[in-house]
C-alpha cells in the first residue's frame, strides 16, 4: 500500500455515517468532531489506512475516506448557490477544458466551480477568476486552500463587466447574473476557436445570452440543460428516487470564429 | 496569435457546414475531402488560423475548428455503442478521474472512453485498458493515436474476466456485458478508498453489479441515469428540441473499504 | 349566473389561500374552519358565487372554489400512496376509460383512483372496486360519499386473488402489490379487446406483471413511466421549478386477445 | 360475449400487424387493405369478434381490435401538429372536464383534441369548438364523424380572437399562434370558477399567456410539462427505449375569479 493512503494530519478526510450524512473535516492532533452520532476523537484516524472505520464515542461507526472531487463541491463552505457535479462534468466535456488549459472563471462565487477547474487544468494550465465582491473571494479562497489547489488559481477582484485583462485564453465560463453583457468582453479574450460557457437558470438569461453570441461572432452556439435521477436498486425494490432535482441552471455553449 | 492556432499539415481538424454536417479529418498536402457540398481542397486551409472559413468546390462554406474532446468522441469510427459526452462527464465528477490518476478501464470498445480518460489523466496519470477482441484493440489503438494521446493508454489483450494485473489502482470503469463478475477482481485491483464506476444498458446489469459490490466490500454504493435536453432559442420562438436520447446507460458508482 | 354557482349548505368547497394552503371543507351553518391564517365563519360563504373572497378572523383573505377532480385527489384522507393525476390521465387516454365503461378496480385503497373512475364513467357507466381489508374499504366509501359519486360504485370486500366476480368488463386496473398473480383472472373478467392496466412503484413488479401477460394472452403491452415539472412564469425570471418527482409508478397497458 | 364485441360492416376498426405497423379502416363489404405485409380481404372480419386475428394474401397474421381513443388520434389524419395523448390526460385531470362538462376549444385543427373532448363530456355534455380556416374545419368534421361523436360538437367557422358567443361554459381550451389575445373573451365566457387551459409550444406564447391571465382576473395560474417515456421489458435486458419525445407543449391551468 502506498503511504498515499495512509491519513496524517493535515489531510482534509470525508467522515461518512450513511449517504446522507456525512462531514468534511481536517483532522487535526487532539480534535474532535461532534456529531448527532457522537464525537468522534481524530487521534484515531492519524496513521490508519483510507477506507477504514472509526468508532465515535456512542460506538457509532464511520467510514474514513480521502474526498473525491464531488465531496468537496458538495460538502464546501458556500453563500451562493453552487453548480451541480451533473453540469459541471456537462461543462468540461462539451468544452474540452482539461490539463493544460488557460480558463476564465466569473464570477467566483463561493469557489466551487474554482476547484473543479482548477482540478482539471493541473498541472500545467492555470485558472483566472474574477469577483467584484471582496466577502466572495475570500471565502473561495479560503475554499481553495483547504483542497490544497491555490497554486492553479489567479484571483482577480474585479468587476468583469469593465473588462477582461487576459487574451489568448483557451476558454471562458461565466456563471454570473448578466452574461450578456460580458460577451464582447470574453470574445476579445478568447483564442480562435475557443470555448465559452455560461450557466444560467433563468430562460431570459439564455436568451439574452444566446442573442448576444451570435451578434458578436460565435459559432456552434448550443443550450442544454441536464437532469440526473437516482435509482434504488434494491432486492426486489428496484426502482428511481422519489423526488429530484427539476433545474439548476441551463448551460449554453459557443465557439469564437474569426 | 498563438502559433498553436495556426492549422498546420498532419493537424486533425473539424470542418463545419453547419450543426449536424460536421468532419473530422486530417489535414494532408493535396488531399481533398469529398461531400455532398462538394469538395473541399485541404491545401486551402494549411497555414490559416482555427475558426476560419474555407470554400468548397461549389461555393459552400465551412469553418475549420480544432476539435475539441467531444468532437473527437462523436465523430470517431467505431463498432461498439460509445458512452455520450453526458455520461462520460458524470462520470468524471463522481469517480474524481483526473491528472495523475492510474485508472483500468474494460473493455477498450472502439476506445472513446479511453480517449476521455487519457485526456484527463494527462500528463502524469495512465490508462490501463482491457479488450479481449483483437480486432476491436486494433481500431482503439487506431482512434487513439488519431488524437496523439496514445501515450497515456497501455493497451492489454486480455480478457478481463481472467483477473486484473495492476494494483492500487485510483480507479476502474466498466463498460462490458457482464461486470458483476469482475467485481471480485476490481476489489483487488483498487487502492483503499478508490472509485468503482460500471456502465450498463439494462437494469438487470445493474441489479447484478450492485448485489455483487455490497456483498464484497464496496460502500457508497450509487446508480444514477443521466438525461441532457437541448434548447433552441431562437427570437419568440424558444423551445426544447422535439426529441431526445431517452436512455444510454446506467451508472453506479461505488468506492473500496478495507 | 346558473344557481349552479352558488354556494349551498352542504357543498364540499376548496378555501385557497395560496398555491400552497388550500382546504377541502363541506359547508355547514355556523361550521368553523380554523387555519393558521385566521378562522373562517362558513355562514360568510353561503349563498356566495364561486370565485369569490371571503375574508379570515385576521383579515387574510381566501378565495372559494368548486373543488376540480385534482382538488378531491390531492386533498383527500388517505392511508395509502395515492396515483398522482399524471398518471391517472395517461391510463385514462391509453386504456380508453371514459362515459359508460365497466371498469374493474383493484386494490381500493383510499379511493383516489376509484373517485376518478367514478367520474369518467358517468353516467352510464360502472366501477366494481376490489378490497380484501376493511379499514381501508370505509375510508375509500367515506371519500367517495363525501364527492357524491357513491351510485357509480360497487365496493366489495374481497381479495381479487381469489378471482374476480364480473365478466366482459372494458376494463380492469390493478393497483396492488402483487399484480402478476391476477392476470389469470383479469384475463376471465375482460371482454375481448379490453384493456388492462397495473401501476406499479417497483421494477420486478413490472417485469413479473409483464411475463405474466405475455403467457396469458395478452397483446399490444406496453409499459410507461410520467413525468410532469412545472415551469415558474414570472417576468424576467422564467425558470422551471427546482424539485420535482422523479417517480411514482410505472404503468403496464395490455389488450386481451383471443 | 354481447353483440357489441362481433365486427360489422360500418365498424371502425384497428388492425395490427406488430407496434409500429397499424391500421386505422372502415370496414365495408368488398373492401380491401393493402399493406406491404399483404392485402387483407375485410369481408374475413365480418362476423369475427373484436381481438380476433386474420391473415393477409401472403400470410402474414393481423389482429383485429375495437380501436381505442388513443388510437382515434395516433392514426388520424391530420393537416396540423396534433396533441399527444400524454398532454390530453393532463388537462382532463388538471382542468376537471368531464362527463356533462360544457366546453370551448379553438382552434379546431384537426379535431384530435375535439373528438377526445367529445369522447369525454359524453352524454350531457357539449364542445364548441372554433377554427377560423375553412378546410381545416372540413377535415375536423370528416375525422369526427368518422369516429360517431359528432353529437356532442357545434363546429363554429369563426376567428376566436373576434370574440366568443357563449357564456357561463365550465371550461375553455386554447391550442393557437396567439392565446394571450383571447383570454379577455375567455373570461367573459367561463362561469366563475371555471377552468382555462392553454397548450403552447414555445416559451414566448406562455409567458405572454401566463400575463394576460394574471392581469384579466384568472387565479392558481400554473403551468407544467408532461415526458413520458417507454420502459422496454424483456427477459435479462429490461432498459427504457433509446429515444423519446422531447417536448410537445406548455400546458398552462388557471381559474376565472370574480
Amino acid at each position: 500500500m502506498s503511504s498515499a493512503n495512509i491519513i496524517n494530519e493535515g489531510d482534509l478526510v470525508l467522515l461518512v455515517f450513511d449517504e446522507r450524512r456525512k462531514w468534511l473535516v481536517k483532522v487535526e492532533k487532539d480534535k474532535k468532531l461532534h456529531t448527532h452520532k457522537g464525537v468522534i476523537d481524530l487521534n484515531n484516524v492519524i496513521g490508519r489506512p483510507y477506507g477504514s472505520s472509526v468508532e465515535s464515542s456512542t460506538g457509532a461507526k464511520f467510514r474514513v475516506f480521502k474526498p473525491l472531487l464531488k465531496d468537496y463541491i458538495l460538502k464546501m463552505r458556500r453563500t451562493t448557490q453552487i453548480i451541480y457535479p451533473k453540469d459541471i462534468g456537462l461543462i468540461l466535456l462539451y468544452s474540452g477544458i482539461g490539463p493544460g488549459w488557460r480558463v476564465i472563471e466569473a464570477g467566483t462565487g463561493s469557489g466551487a466551480l474554482t476547484i473543479v477547474l482548477a482540478y482539471y487544468v493541473r498541472p500545467d494550465g492555470h485558472v483566472y477568476t474574477y469577483e467584484a465582491r471582496e466577502e466572495f473571494q475570500r471565502l473561495a479562497m479560503k475554499n481553495i486552500r483547504r483542497v490544497g489547489l491555490e497554486k492553479y488559481v489567479t484571483f482577480k477582484l474585479k468587476d468583469v463587466n469593465e473588462g477582461i485583462d487576459e487574451r489568448n485564453v483557451d476558454a471562458i465560463i461565466l456563471d454570473m447574473a448578466t452574461p450578456w453583457l460580458v460577451v464582447p468582453h470574453a470574445y476579445e479574450a478568447l483564442k480562435d476557436g475557443g470555448s465559452f460557457v455560461s450557466y444560467s437558470p433563468t430562460i431570459e438569461q439564455v436568451q439574452k445570452t444566446v442573442y448576444a453570441l451570435s451578434r458578436t461572432g460565435f459559432y456552434d452556439i448550443i443550450t442544454m440543460e441536464c437532469l440526473t435521477r437516482r435509482i434504488l436498486v434494491r432486492e426486489g425494490k428496484t426502482r428511481p428516487e422519489t423526488s429530484m432535482i427539476a433545474h439548476t441552471g441551463y448551460i449554453t455553449f459557443a465557439r469564437k470564429i474569426i
